[in-house]
């Protein structure tokens, strides 16, 4: 099942669907026709947990083929928006997860180059999330070296506390992708949440996949172009912490909760690691792709000084 | 007005007060008993902003002397939770913000022995807080080095972007008293988020006092307590980065939500900066109090082992 969360008119509020080929079927416009209850948002489906998905499930395989009146738009319609606008905490990130990514930051940030022993965990404020097409910003009184990270995001489907590696991709509701965004110049004595969390530092998307639909999350290619040009590829299965250890990791110290969210890392390639260094500049585009996923393709944007930045020219 | 969240038994539901004397005021109930509408959470007051904050101080202005039949409880009576039980998203720490500690953390920790040219920014995710008397968890098997840290917390009344110094200390509610527990045994890569964030590792209370009551929050006594011996004592005076600049600084890129926890950073006398060095162990009593607003108390607890750190014991 692939869900979104989506618009169908520039006004109109934000709404569950599931893409269906080329159209969006509203979920719980689809309930209704059925006289069955389904939420209108993607965390209150989350939080239904796997009892709400197999229903979801049921209903859309009763009702395909013959969608009622009402309960579809087009997909090239609808304006999709990042798959949870609004995490309920912070995003789960993971440093260092590459091998070669690894090896390319230490050269060029001021990390080691043995590989980490444990999960580098970091995290990202919600409000850092924005949807497909929306604007990566780039605030020059803040930062001049703009970064790009693709990465496999992996969608808590029930609350995890102390679990198993054994048991932890059973509390996986679903993937998407996410950018990384880092302005690696904004790391403070080697913190990377202002340098990672800004404002729309984390473009998310267009999709959650449920997890019984992308079977092995650790064979799936996934890549990233500026300007059409390529600069990362790679595939999950290089992921040094996979995504039972990151869960059983984190939810050892950690409550997770149905629809947070962890973004898995980054593969080599990054700006930072290129030969010269290379940034986001206004007018650049970013894609990003997971396979069986989706892309999502964001505009680099320039943002206005502002007043507390003034004071360091000043 | 001294704002708390509490519960008048066990089982009742959290609910806002207004601590008047030795009661508790509830919100809610006083604007039922005088035909006003006021909400029943502390997140749904700070979201009215300042005229809701100005129309309770009337209310209670009016009722004080004469409180209507059940609106009050006696504060003995009452248990009291954080001020915020679930606050929104992450909390925002600030490291190294008082000279001496800074200090006292590059002999001992992994920072630099100079003072940080910028706020060094963290992150402690909204799980990880508990109220007063709440159990700080101890486990064995993830750490060996559990510290304290006594912080004045900011709590932020309405949405923050870009804020100049000059404006920043208008969009405070309020200040409480934050203990920013950390595992050091469990930085990685640097990064705090794990050794800061764990669940339990946020105790916070007892009330958020308004800013209006604190007057200058840079002139506050703050200490704390380890089983009744005195293990910090300073003054927020002696903070690096004042609040003013902390709320530009962080909003310039970050933007902050009514709700939103700025905890300001601990002054020297952490364990880590003993000679010997001091932990937290189970049995331990912890005590923070800032002047003006309160103490909060928390006792240590052991929690047991888990199947997530078997893996590396075995």
């Amino acid at each position: 099942m692939r869900l979104v969360t989506y618009r169908a008119t520039v006004e109109a509020p934000a709404r569950l669907g599931v893409i269906e080929g080329e159209s969006v079927v509203d979920v719980e416009a689809l309930g209704i026709a059925f006289g069955e209850d389904f939420p209108a948002s993607m965390l209150e489906l989350i939080d239904l947990g796997p009892d709400g998905l197999a229903a979801l499930k049921r209903l859309l395989d009763e009702a395909r083929g013959a969608w009622p009146v009402r309960t579809t738009v087009p997909l090239a319609n609808v304006r999709l928006l990042a798959p949870i606008p609004r995490p309920r905490k912070n995003i789960f990130g993971i440093g260092l997860n590459y091998v070669e990514h690894v090896e390319e930051s230490s050269r060029t940030l001021d990390t080691s180059k043995d590989l980490p022993k444990e999960p580098v965990i970091f995290s990202k404020p919600p409000m850092a999330v924005v949807g497909p097409d929306d604007p990566i910003e780039h605030n020059a009184s803040i930062t001049q070296q703009l970064d790009w990270e693709v990465e496999l995001a992996a969608i808590i489907g029930r609350k995890a506390t102390k679990v198993s590696e054994e048991d932890a991709l059973s509390y996986v509701f679903g993937y998407s992708v996410m950018i990384d965004v880092s302005a690696r110049d904004n790391r403070r004595a080697g913190q990377w949440i202002y340098s990672k969390g800004q404002d729309s530092f984390a473009p998310f998307g267009p999709c959650i996949v449920t997890a019984d639909e992308v079977g092995d999350p650790h064979d799936l290619d996934l890549w990233l172009t500026v300007n059409g040009e390529r600069k990362q590829g790679s595939n999950t299965k290089h992921m040094l912490f996979k995504i039972p250890t990151l869960i059983s990791d984190i939810s050892a110290a950690i409550t997770l909760d149905p629809g947070d969210i962890i973004a898995t890392g980054t593969p080599e390639g990054v700006g930072a690691g290129r030969d010269p260094q290379e940034w986001l500049w206004p007018g650049d585009v970013v894609e990003a792709c997971v396979e069986g996923i989706g892309t999502i393709r964001h505009p680099v944007v320039a943002v206005g000084n502002d007043f507390s930045r003034q004071r360091k020219a000043g």
